[in-house]
């Protein structure tokens, strides 16, 4: 038995996994269907959608997607109302229900043992005459439903080892690679071994046309065109950074395959000796923003946490601090955590002025500075006056308290931030117990 | 009576000063003619040139140039042999008498009061075919006694200027005005006051072609054609600082004129108190490396200081360390200076390898780093390859300790280095007690 067979025996549902599935999905489509007959809405067709619809669904996933279909020239208004109409008739035999909102609502509810969506759409003629972005899904399914048979067993083990190794998943906090875009590798492909052996040599740019219709340019990392609409990157949710992450896994697995790069042990915490071990030794300056993080769903809160890590380097960049490395981590807390060479920068900063023969320029210059309480000293180089003055913030500490609140932050965290946040350094942030963040920190140790 | 006036006053030789210099140096011009008699050396011309011969001589500046002029046609050997054996002859009754070398050898020595310079020269037709460097010398002297009659009074203030605001001279120490260059200024513009005035407005890049016959294109930050030699720019050694700081200290003369700027105060010696003060209030770190100086002509000696600040700075910044500020000091004991942001890096230094997608490189880099002792941590950043590695030199003391010997130096310094050095960091330089030490690290108070 080889390792992927290993792999697959445990991902691939069983035959009574599978039959559940199939008779809660049934049930589900012709409730669907009684509902609108109820409700007396014509026309609507009730469709399984999803890697439930397809077969490539790993054991223990237990999501369906039920789509509503609507005639492609209902009214908006008509199919949001409809739909949810019908939606929240089927689901009076659920559970925990909740309305949720992409382009237009949707219900989610448990029903079954399953975590079910149901989800009004319109029935187009073609993916590229979508009138929202959900209804683009029919067509991938058929397309996939069309393309995969014989090859599911492979995307099974693709989705795993792309979940081993954190590259699996489209949303906003990961940036990886979608369902339908690890299909669609897989049929362009053939297989998981024969997609791992061309990942090896991918490079930005790379672009992967099955239907040979692509009809506009992308600039991602990796460009593979929709074979249900030629104007469309079906990778164009995945970062360089995981585009990157791919390849380098699918190396190290085609050099020496592991059962961790589809199960991976999980990190251990660090203990309060190996944080204080990992900084004293690299002889960096540490530095964490801790707040209470805002109630948020994922696809809201990383992109906000993304662009606040982003804004704290800026900020000490600006101020001359210079950032090595930085992340953020949040569970009950947030933290935001930069590792500067120095926390601590001399009082004295070179200030650049005109130069001498900018006449004008160079008097304000000089009136301004001369006399002056924050000169050291005021001279000239290479034809430039030059003031050595005083530096406004001197330590890391003092200027996150002093222009934290001038940062561009989310509008959540922005708030969040206002309303507080401490400032930990160095071996102070082994004050934060959490086993979550102390995972985090082995980030610190990557490759070693 | 105007400032200038009581300048002028102050260094302007008296009729009898005048009339001693005269004398000495009609003495010698007789005493080369008897010479050449003497040693049956025929058609030997002698000449007195430079400011003495100009009425450009500032009160107690006693030189003496007598230029030796041999036919154009005299062997170079012939000219160096005979004129040679013509200032010995003539140095007989000199004092200190010593053979010195630029193109070809010359005799300095003291004689009456005077230093003496007797130079051998060609008497070429014109400056442009000059055949040593000396040659030109002549033709200068003619130009300048042809133009000059009238505004000897305003060149002797300008020099003055200059001599005080730290920019006459064009020796490789101070790279500022040459005498020629400061009495054509003058001429071309007509007068102290409005040399001064014109001053203000220059910029890089200036041309003055009084006779607008300049052929060559110059790029240096002024450029005085040679009335003498199309070819030649008259102010080539003067630097840029020295051009800028002449412009700054004509616009602080023309908005407040003061007899500082002649005859400045010398700076007081820092006392250990303000040294410390000075250094603790910047927070910033102060590394010396003091050795012992060769005994060398300052025309050699300089530029080797100069390129060995320059070196060092390189060697700090090439291993990450930030220079702030830089300077040299020379004595008993020489030493170079420099500021830092801080003595002392992180232990952890970022590398940056290979993006992922260079397939070879990306392993060469991983396989070098993997299990290396050196490794702090190896991950993707942006689709590259980077490893926390263990810097080798961390500290300014270190580096310099380890890799002080690599730096280019010039062949004396190179030497005296080698030789040995010492560092003394921040507050440990206060242990030099040398005044001129103790003036020049008023440097760092400049403008205050």
């Amino acid at each position: 038995m080889t390792l992927e067979e290993k792999i697959l025996a445990r991902i691939k549902p069983s035959p009574e996994e599978k039959k559940k599935l199939e008779e809660v999905a049934s049930e589900l489509l012709e409730k669907v269907s009684k509902a609108a007959r109820t409700l007396e809405v014509s026309d609507i067709i009730p469709k399984l959608v999803g890697s439930a619809a397809r077969n490539t669904w790993i054991s223990g996933t237990h999501d369906l997607d039920i789509f509503i279909s609507f005639p492609a020239d209902t009214s908006r208004d008509d199919l949001e109302n409809n739909g949810l109409l019908i939606a929240r008739e089927v689901a009076k035999e659920g559970e925990n229900i909740e309305e949720r909102y992409a382009e237009h609502p949707y219900l989610n509810m448990h029903y079954g043992g399953f975590d079910v969506d149901l989800v009004p759409c319109f029935a187009v003629d073609s993916a590229s005459e979508i009138i929202s972005a959900v209804d683009r899904t029919p067509f991938h399914n058929e397309f996939i439903k069309m393309a995969i048979p014989g090859r599911e067993d492979d995307v099974l083990i693709m989705k795993q080892f792309m979940k081993g190794t954190g590259t699996y998943g489209s949303e906003l906090r990961t940036q990886g690679f979608s369902g339908y875009l690890t299909e669609l590798l897989t049929i362009h492909y053939g297989s998981f071994r024969n997609t791992l052996r061309n990942a090896c040599n991918w490079k930005p740019g790379l672009t992967i046309d099955m239907l040979e219709h692509g009809s506009i340019k992308h600039k991602d990392p990796l460009v593979v065109i929709d074979p249900t609409d030629p104007k469309r990157n079906v990778a164009a949710a995945l970062s360089m950074n995981q585009f990157a992450r791919f390849i380098d896994a699918a190396r190290e697995y085609t050099e020496e395959p592991t059962e961790e790069f589809f199960f991976p042990k999980q990190k251990k915490a660090m203990k309060d000796d190996e944080i204080i071990d990992m900084i004293t030794s690299r002889r960096s300056s540490f530095v964490a923003i801790c707040f209470t993080p805002p109630d948020l769903v994922d696809d809201i809160l990383y992109p906000q946490l993304d662009k606040m890590e982003h804004s704290v380097r800026s900020l000490f960049e600006e101020y001359e601090f210079q950032v090595l490395n930085s992340g953020y981590w949040v569970n009950e807390e947030a933290m935001i955590l930069i590792e500067l060479t120095t926390s601590q920068l001399p009082l004295v900063k070179k200030h650049r002025g005109p130069p001498v023969w900018a006449y004008g320029h160079a008097k304000g210059f000089k009136d301004k500075y001369i006399g002056s309480d924050e000169l050291f000293s005021l001279y000239l180089e290479d034809g430039f006056y030059v003031a050595d003055i005083r530096r406004k913030f001197s330590t890391a500490k003092e200027l996150l308290e002093g222009r934290m609140h001038h940062c561009s932050l989310g509008k959540h965290l922005g708030k969040a931030v206002e309303s507080g946040f401490t400032v930990l350094e160095n071996t102070d942030i082994a004050k934060i117990n959490d086993p979550g963040f102390r995972r985090f920190l082995r980030k610190w140790e990557q490759g070693k």
